[in-house]
C-alpha cells in the first residue's frame, strides 16, 4: 500500500485532461489529498489549495503522487528537482508513468539516499501465485465492457462509494495504475505475467465477510483482440457473483481497431456469464452501466429507457445518475 | 532460433519420462539430433547413437539442448561440468528448465568467455507489441482443449507432420518451451507479460502464402480458471481459421483443481467458436482430437466413432491413428 494522505504533484499540466490521475484521486479519495503542487505554467486545477511541499508535509502529506502524464515521456529537469527535494524531504513518490521512476538514476539514487520509496505502480511488486480456483467468501462485482475505455473503473468506484454511503461493507479493488493511485494499493493486471494473471486476481480478493461487497475493476474487453485474455482472467480469478455490463453508445468501432465493430449488449451478456459461471456457477448480470457522456440529457434518458426494457435489467450512467439503482440490484444477490 | 543441429542432454534422468522434452525432439525432428550424451546413472535411453561433445561436434551439432528434468530445480555440480565443457567447446545451450542457465553466474561466466548463446526458452527475447487484430494472409489453425495438457501440441506436430509429408506448405508455431526446443523458436506464451499475449501471437503468425497453413500449438483451455487468459490470447491473437476440439475421456476433474468438471465437446465447441469469430468470423470447427492412450484400442476406437457421429466431424487420435483425417478436414476450408 502506498501511504496517505497525497500532495498530487501537477507538474506543468497542458491541460485538465492531462491532470486525469490527480482528478481522479480528487473525485474519488478526496480524503488523501492535502493539497495540489503546480509549477509554472500549469493549466490544470483541482481546486485544492496549491502548497510548497514543506507546507504539505507539515499538513502531513506521507506521499508526492505524479498526478499528471508526462510530455514526450520523459521526466524533465524541472519535475526531477521537485522530486529530489521531496524524497529529501521525506516523502515517498508513486507514479503510473511508463518510464519508471526507478530506472531515472538520480531519483534512484535520491531515494536510496533519503530511504525512501519509489512506487512505480505500473510494475508489479509482487509474486502473484497461480490461481487455484477455490471458492472465496464474500461477493464480488466485476464490470465487463463491450469494448475498452467504456466506465468500467468509474462503474466500480461509483458503486463501491454508493455502498460505503449507506453503510454497508464495500471495497474496490484496483487493477490498473489509475485505480491503484486512486486507492493506494491493487495489481497492475495489465503488467502481470500471463501464467500469473488469475492467480495475481485472486490474491488481490480474497476471503472477506460473507456480506462484503469487492468491487472488481474491469480491464480490456472480451470483444477486444487485443486485451481479451486480461478480461477473461478477470472473469475467472475474480469468481464474480455479479456482473455489470458496460457501454458506451456511441462509439463506431472497438478502441484502436478499425472495422471491429463493437457487440451488442445481449451477445455481451451471452458471452460473459456462461465464461463467469466456469469460475462460479451461481453468478448472474445485475445491471447496465451506460457512459452517456456523448448524449444530451433527453436522449441519454430515453436511452437508458430502451435499454432496462429490452435487456430486462436496471440501466443506468452512474456518473450521471449516481451507482443506487447498480447497488440495489446487488441487493438481490 | 536456436541453431541446430542439437546434441540432446539426457544428464541422469532417472526415467525415460523425464527426458519428455528429447523425446519429442527426437520424435518429431529427428534431424535435428545427431545424437544423446547421458552422464552416469542415465535411465532414460533414445536410441540415438551416445555420442562425446567432441564426437556430436565433428558430426555437426550446434546446441546441446537440455532434453531433461532436472532434480529439485538445481544444476548439478555434474551438469555444470558438461555444460562449460560444452561451451568452451562452441555449443550455445538451450534449455526450457525453470532456473534459468544465465542466472548461474559460472555459465554466465563461461558463455560469456567462449562468446556462445545461452538460450533459456522459458523466458521471452522479445519486446512483443500490442495485436492489431488486422488480418494476416494464409491460413491458421488452433486446437482447444476441454482441459490442458489433452494432446494440443501433439495434434499441431503430427497435423504439422502429415501436410509436409502430402508436400503442403505447414508450419508448426510453438507457444511453450517444448514446442520451442523441438522446432528451435517460437514464443513462451506462458511468461509473457498480460498487455503483449495476443500481440506475441501474432509476431508468432504473420502473413504466410494463401495455400500455407500455420498449426499453432495450443495453451490451457477456457474451461481452465488458472490459464483460461492466456487461451483467449491465442484465440484472438491467433485469428484462426479452423479449430481442432481437443479432448481427453477419462479425466474426472480440470487438471489440479480437483471439484472443477470439464466440459463437455459440445460446452467447448459452443463456448470457443463465438470467441474465435470476433477475430476471424469465417473460423470454423475443423475436427476433434482425441487423447485415448488410457483405453484398449476397441474402447478407443467405439468412443472415437460415436464422438463422431454425436458431433458430425471427424474424430481421431493423432497418435494412435495418424493426423490424416485431420488433415483432410483442412482441405475443406
Amino acid at each position: 500500500m502506498i501511504p496517505t494522505p497525497y500532495l498530487l504533484f501537477l507538474g506543468d499540466a497542458p491541460d485538465q485532461l492531462a491532470a486525469k490521475v490527480a482528478i481522479g484521486i480528487k473525485d474519488w479519495r478526496p480524503e488523501n489529498a492535502v493539497g495540489q503542487f503546480r509549477l509554472r505554467g500549469c493549466k490544470a486545477d483541482l481546486a485544492l489549495p496549491d502548497m510548497t511541499l514543506q507546507e504539505a508535509r507539515t499538513a502531513g502529506a506521507q506521499t508526492l503522487v505524479i498526478g499528471v502524464a508526462n510530455r514526450g515521456g520523459v521526466i524533465s529537469a524541472a519535475w526531477k528537482k521537485v522530486l529530489i527535494e521531496a524524497l529529501d524531504m521525506g516523502y515517498g513518490i508513486a507514479s503510473g508513468l511508463h518510464n519508471l521512476l526507478r530506472d531515472d538514476p538520480d531519483l534512484a539514487a535520491a531515494a536510496g539516499r533519503a530511504g525512501r520509496e519509489l512506487h512505480d505502480v505500473r510494475v508489479p511488486s509482487v509474486s502473484y501465485p497461480i490461481a487455484t480456483g477455490e471458492k472465496r467468501r464474500g461477493k464480488r462485482c466485476l464490470a465487463v465492457g463491450t469494448d475498452c475505455s467504456v466506465g468500467k473503473m468509474y462503474t466500480g468506484l461509483a458503486m463501491d462509494a454508493e455502498m460505503r454511503k449507506r453503510g454497508l461493507k464495500s471495497s474496490f479493488r484496483a487493477t490498473g495504475q489509475t485505480g491503484i493511485l486512486i486507492t493506494g494499493g491493487g495489481v497492475p493486471l495489465d503488467a502481470v505475467v500471463a501464467d500469473f494473471m488469475a492467480g495475481s486476481v485472486e490474491y488481490l480478493t480474497p476471503d472477506i465477510d460473507a456480506d462484503h461487497w469487492d468491487h472488481i475493476e474491469g480491464q480490456g474487453s472480451l470483444f477486444h483482440v487485443s486485451y481479451s485474455g486480461v478480461t477473461m482472467a478477470l472473469l475467472h480469478g475474480g469468481q464474480p457473483d455479479a456482473l455489470i455490463l458496460a457501454h458506451e453508445p456511441t462509439r463506431t468501432h472497438m478502441r484502436g481497431l478499425p472495422g471491429h465493430a463493437l457487440p451488442t449488449l445481449e451477445q455481451l451478456r451471452d458471452t460473459a456469464l456462461p465464461l463467469a459461471r466456469v469460475a462460479n456457477p451461481d453468478c448472474t448480470v445485475a445491471g447496465i452501466s451506460v457512459n452517456t457522456a456523448a448524449m444530451a440529457e433527453a436522449e441519454a434518458l430515453d436511452y437508458l429507457a430502451r435499454v432496462e426494457e429490452r435487456m430486462g435489467l436496471p440501466a443506468a450512467d452512474p456518473f450521471r445518475q449516481g451507482a443506487a439503482r447498480l447497488v440495489d440490484a446487488l441487493d438481490q444477490i
